[in-house]
């Protein structure tokens, strides 16, 4: 179970939250992009960053002299949200209208992965998620690259996760209305691979649609 | 132009910086999920909020007693992001695989809209983009609605906006290596629209298809 904390209570549409850690992995690894928050002295600042699962913790990484990296890197209190749009609801009245998602605001402190070694086995494993059997044919990344790399983690174990997939949700006396009410779906779908310019023609093309399952068309 | 401000310098990808505040606007029409940032005592918290744009101005809404809404309302400094996902950028080494995205940060502080003709006229035009025409068909917003509703508005002059859509840059050395280079497309396909259960048979499927171009799928 997530912990509950004064800031991860759901007190708005708390029918919405929920509580399985695995719920709150599988928005993070369908995801992949993070809005980041970090306190400046002017407000708040929101970044999109990608942002991937190992285990228990999410991890970033990025150029070691990213703005954002060195204030996470100084362990400064974070928010990560995590947000897949499912579509709309069309309801009979304009005020019931809503919206179909899942979303998971992560909060904590980053902390530095130091090791180049491990800092290379968390890079790998991203994309091995994005394109598995990957790290087998590309060139890995050398001591400079990985020096130049900085890789935070933060443990996952302060997090609220809303689920919104109702039915909609009219007033009782717009049931009989004459209109249309339902949803308008949103789905994304990944792929085909398209290939780089100039790329050699007697170099096949790989398949990486094992990491994305019924959102991969060809 | 949009202005430059200390907190809208693109430091980082400085060359994939964009001034043309219509590219703002197109971004956010896309997106209408706005990663919306308040500062807490302990720390920045990122809320997913549906945010629509009319003019020059980006709209969100809410109950009256949303906790994100009541300090927005008090004109708090915040930071909105809205990022659309494009696609993975396959290298021939691991450190310059990369991705493709539109996304835009949006910096100032929100005002109340108090008349309630306004809040009526700003969400129904949110509708309307959603769903063109359905402000003729559902049953509109009473009074009481819209005084339960809370409506904030921004200027959208304090932004910064970011597409990265080049191709792969490998180094040069790497350009001869036996590996597939290239990328993995992201789309966003809405529809079909489906119908929530017991809609009445004889009430006809509207065509909002106009709303989404070539995202559409019937």
């Amino acid at each position: 179970m997530l912990s509950q904390t004064k800031r991860t209570q759901v007190r708005k549409g708390a029918h919405k939250a929920v509580q399985e850690p695995q719920v709150l992995f599988d928005i993070i690894d369908e995801c992949l992009v993070a809005h980041v928050a970090i306190q400046e002295a002017q407000g708040p600042v929101v970044i999109p960053m990608l942002a991937w699962r190992v285990g228990d913790f999410v991890y970033i990484h990025g150029a070691n002299n990213s703005r954002l990296l060195r204030t996470l890197r100084q362990a400064a209190q974070t928010c990560l949200t995590f947000t897949l749009f499912d579509g709309w609801v069309l309801a009979r009245s304009a005020f019931n209208h809503s919206a179909h998602y899942r979303s998971a605001v992560v909060f904590g402190q980053f902390e530095v992965i130091e090791d180049k070694a491990e800092k290379d086995r968390v890079l790998n494993h991203f994309v091995e998620q994005i394109a598995p059997g990957r790290t087998q044919a590309i060139r890995l990344s050398n001591p400079k690259e990985l020096a130049a790399t900085t890789v935070l983690r933060m443990p996952l174990n302060e997090a609220s996760v809303k689920i919104s997939n109702k039915d909609v949700g009219d007033d009782l006396a717009d049931l009989e209305l004459p209109v249309w009410a339902g949803f308008i779906p949103y789905r994304t779908v990944v792929g085909p691979l398209k290939a780089t310019a100039g790329l050699h023609a007697s170099i096949p093309t790989p398949d990486y649609s094992a990491a994305y399952g019924a959102r991969w068309e060809n």
